[in-house]
């Protein structure tokens, strides 16, 4: 049976890295037209033989749909693979992962080459794409025309998040949440180290430290509306006074198991700072200040 | 209307901070016969007001139940405290925050004077003590006999969690979730640090961070599968190496955003170190074994 594939937007892929094939696989399953083009040719006809149009050349790529989309290594690939591409008229969505300051600059370089420009930061792997059950979705920021035009194309492979037409500030909510997720990742390593030695199975703690974080991750709200009334010693649940001196239990339990403190430790020591300046009455949220130069 | 008391265990409470205050009105509440003791009155008188009964002394407390709970400021307290009271045949359940080590040793220091003894890590703050819909819990770790025996009465504060015979167990478990917690706290500090000098809403990213982080603490189950198997390149989401080239867009924008990298980069460090050791192919697992001398 055929579809009727008129009515769906052609889409231009650049980039078949593992999170480029996924979305072209979603795109493809969803009846979009697709034009592809990859430096290395072997996955743009791994594609073709699924129903999607090899392009020669980025050029060719290019001109053959309304809607561009890039996920190539960097930034300075996206300049590269773009730099013999007419972009006149286009939509161009950058999904390659780079700074806010990279995609503020790339977006008005787009706009001097007469394309409008939305930037996206993906917050999902590629296992994730095209399965809606897996949460993922992507920030996108820059031009609110553009993503509004284009809104259910780009929902295809996974949902959308638009936070601002600032073309940074996808990027910005990208770095911003991945890093918070590094910082979990730390504390869960430094947890599983502690019991590395014991007679404790890391699946009876898993289960335990997923739930407690899941159970600790709310109080982010408190914390955003103590930096919004910038008064940190309302709705603190333990005084960072109180927090301070249970510190030395953490750290003599990690001499104790044979961990080196060295992920948690530079926390530990703003919180003391902190407290030194005066913040004994506080929630931890004084802690953010000290980051920020 | 009077309860039928003589049923339920009575409770001696030592320690009335702001966590034994509100555990001495959680077994109150529940008709338990509750004798408290505490080096400051005050806080002994407001509680005999509600029905509880101060004791003159930690001997007198001590003698008054079958079933003794200490709560105080850290082991050294609980060594004066029950220095000159009478602990045979006694059940002595140390709620006191410390370090495995320092439990065991209490343990065995019970165990010379004819007690039995449990050893407890709180997962509480004291306003969710009494507060079932909380979800706060108690490791419990030590004489399984004495879990047990007082299990309904230990659980009328808030839930309770047998960890094992080992007493270290209740504060390894303890410190260990809490240390994850403090980790994924550096990390929010960074995100929101990313974000304090911008346009944007810190209770906007709130949202966002929450369930992001929610939905990435269940992967804690993935790295206690690795570790169980020792094998780190089975179910991995995202490669080390893959993870590792996205390192630099974290750092410079921390920069770029004006915020000190100090929370993350002994992570990214251990990350490069990993890798540089041949662990391109792994999950972010290999980084514990890093931390385990």
């Amino acid at each position: 049976m055929t579809q009727p594939t008129v009515e769906k937007t052609s889409v231009t892929l650049l980039g078949l890295g593992s999170m480029g094939t996924a979305l072209a696989r979603a795109w493809l399953a969803a009846g979009h037209p697709l034009t592809v083009w990859n430096r290395t040719r072997a996955r743009a006809a791994a594609l073709a033989a699924e129903g999607a149009r090899a392009a020669d050349s980025a050029a060719e790529a290019v001109a053959a749909s309304p809607l561009i989309i890039c996920c190539l290594l960097d930034d300075a690939s996206v300049e590269e693979v773009l730099a013999g591409t007419d972009l006149t008229g286009k939509d161009l969505v950058n999904l390659t992962t780079g700074t806010p300051a990279q995609a503020r600059a790339r977006a008005a370089w787009a706009r001097e080459r007469g394309a409008r420009y939305l930037d996206g930061g993906i917050m999902a792997v590629p296992p994730a794409i095209g399965v809606p059950e897996a949460g993922g979705y992507v920030f996108y920021s820059g031009s609110r025309e553009l993503f509004e035009r284009h809104r259910e194309t780009l929902g295809v492979p996974v949902g959308t998040t638009y936070v601002g037409a600032d073309a940074g500030f996808a990027a910005l909510h990208d770095v911003a949440l991945l890093s918070a997720m590094y910082g979990m990742f730390a504390g869960v390593a430094h947890a599983f180290a502690l019991i590395r030695k014991e007679d404790i199975d890391p699946a009876s703690l898993a289960p335990l430290l997923a739930d407690w974080l899941a159970a600790m991750a709310p109080s982010v709200h408190r914390t955003a509306e103590q930096l919004r009334s910038d008064d940190y010693t309302t709705g603190v649940a333990s005084r960072l006074a109180m927090q301070v001196a249970g510190v030395p239990t953490f750290v003599t339990t990690a001499e104790q198991q044979g961990v080196s403190p060295e992920l948690l430790s530079p926390y530990f020591a703003l919180m003391h700072r902190r407290l030194a300046e005066g913040g004994g009455e506080e929630d931890l949220t004084g802690v953010i200040d000290l980051l920020v130069r």
